[in-house]
């Protein structure tokens, strides 16, 4: 199968993305019952035809995936299962089960873990999914949480990532950037308070990009707001990596290019100002920052009258022919060639700690 | 919800069923799909009327579960398949999907790696099972695999924990404690290996047992055998913690006792031989040993006739009444009480090494 043996290559070499795809590309599918498999937000079962199951699954690792320093335990567990059910939204889909396998080092009291599924049972409750399952066992270091999201859908319903058409109009929900900048802030905290533990800091003024950092919410309104709308996308994602890489997914897989305008770009108030504190572009960390958790798709233009004016979505841009490209338009109406510079779990730099 | 603040209970305390049970005691359920949650070796979800979706997770650590010093990764990979599937086919249903996420620290090359999905890929080829998603991240320290498997059944073939009644047959797929008395000859060549790394073991007669250890099959072969047979068990449960504490398990979600008869247990001579070797007592090891991934059923007397003489199928005692307790007659006639000395990841004790 795989043919290189006794070389040694780092996993940074290939990254997240690289990796999957290197480990993946000898999968073969032989059930029926599969009718997608890697390479969307969830995989899709048809085990009959009235309704498909989708199925996504993440794994969350302190030191990687978040600092308890000041990630509260019960925030994390809420926020694992965000991170989750967000595939399922992704997929246009209605999330119904998760099931949650946790690995725990003994430094963590039960106490410690309670507060972890008190956040994971909250997260359950306000989005009526039944915890159906999972694992509790001890590792050698650290807390690590892996959630499978179960959701289902009509066929019709089910939004994969290579549907965009040339000429279709790219949408997203909320705004940008804020879980990003959320973090910043919290670093800076952290770092401040290992100089002077007795520092009171006044986090007021940034209380919505730390909780857009801190307690994520998952769009499990936008299915349902889409269909009441009558309005099928063509494709979506979720922006878990920052829009800028989700936008080259969407194009890639379905063989098409992007014209993007950077000041249809949707910014919170506080994100601009926390960028200006901190002195950088609220461009980039839109395109680049991740952890949004916002929905991103592309829709039929016979369909913008249902969504214009809707105060859920900004139309940001449009599909191109794929010889075109994908592109940023800026203020100065300059373009610019988009770059994925998203969340890369194995990169040994600064976004390591993300 | 939890409402202790302040103290601090150690994990091995409330040991891993305790902590599960405990951790999810405020699970409420909201969704009509789902027909079973925690509690049983999968859960079982409901979509339609005409099949069930079963779904099972399992999370496996190094240094927890497994050792590199003798695990090959190829077996590894193998074998955190087989422990998800035998959960599926413990449910008496047909094993479909699996997802995989994998977190491993920068000491492992991406060879290693593909070394771990040459053997997940085997699995899911042998079993005809798709992988069908997971993730893929960089851990703090070893390597963690959590998998989660799907599959399905028609809902009357599905069996539970729960159906067993008085006059049930207790019955055994294959045979026990191989691989428990694998992982100690493992282990033992360990540590002469650290004395000596010369040594040349021979580890020939031990075939069998290591090959129970390091590549266990799961018994994909049962459910389909037993539906030739026209026999569906009245509850089934998978070996996965030895064989004494999965009988407790039946009969306590039933609410039953059960008599098991010591002479009826079915070993495999390798390890006969290899206890007297040990100076082990070969029960001991059947009820305690645990990882055999063999079922466990129970059925009713008048399928007696179907599955007697059938090479797959040991008969080892009958079910009774809840109130005359559980019990192992030896074969010197003495009855004596069953204990449930099952692995426990939490148990700091020679056991964690399991």
């Amino acid at each position: 199968m795989f043919d290189n043996k006794g070389s040694k290559t780092s996993l940074a070499e290939l990254g997240e993305f690289g990796l999957i795809e290197h480990l993946t590309r000898f999968v073969e599918l032989s059930q029926a019952s599969t009718k997608k498999g890697i390479g969307d937000d969830a995989a899709i079962l048809q085990f009959n035809n009235e309704e498909d199951v989708v199925v996504s699954t993440d794994m969350l690792v302190e030191g990687v995936h978040f600092d308890l320093a000041y990630m509260p335990l019960k925030h994390l567990g809420y926020k694992a299962v965000m991170v989750n059910l967000s595939d399922i939204y992704a997929m246009n889909a209605e999330a119904t089960q998760i099931t949650v396998s946790i690995a725990a080092s003994n430094r963590f009291p039960v106490e410690a873990l309670e507060e972890l599924y008190t956040g994971i049972l909250l997260a359950c409750k306000t989005y009526k999914v039944d915890l159906v399952g999972g694992d509790t066992t001890s590792s050698t270091a650290g807390l690590i949480i892996s959630i499978t999201a179960i959701g289902k859908a009509k066929p019709n319903d089910i939004c994969q990532r290579n549907g965009a058409k040339p000429n279709d109009l790219l949408v997203v929900t909320g705004d940008l950037g804020g879980a990003y900048m959320g973090l910043q802030v919290l670093e800076r905290e952290k770092q401040v308070f290992k100089v002077n533990p007795n520092a009171q800091p006044d986090l007021e003024p940034y209380t919505y990009i730390i909780e857009r950092q801190l307690k994520p919410e998952a769009r499990k309104d936008i299915p349902t707001l889409l269909k009441s709308l009558e309005v099928t996308p063509t494709s979506m994602i979720d922006i878990s990596d920052g829009l800028s890489s989700e936008i080259i997914h969407l194009c890639k897989n379905a063989k098409v290019g992007a014209n993007l305008f950077e000041e249809k770009i949707p910014l919170d108030p506080t994100v601009i100002s926390v960028c200006e504190e901190f002195n950088i572009d609220s461009t980039t960390i839109a395109l680049s920052g991740g952890e949004d958790y916002e929905l991103l798709f592309t829709i039929n233009q016979k369909d913008y009258d249902k969504i214009k004016g809707n105060p859920n979505f900004s139309i940001i841009g449009h599909i191109t022919e794929e010889k075109e490209g994908m592109h940023i338009i800026t203020r100065a109406n300059q373009k610019i060639a988009l770059k994925a510079r998203g969340w890369n779990s194995f990169e040994e730099d600064e976004q390591e700690n993300k």
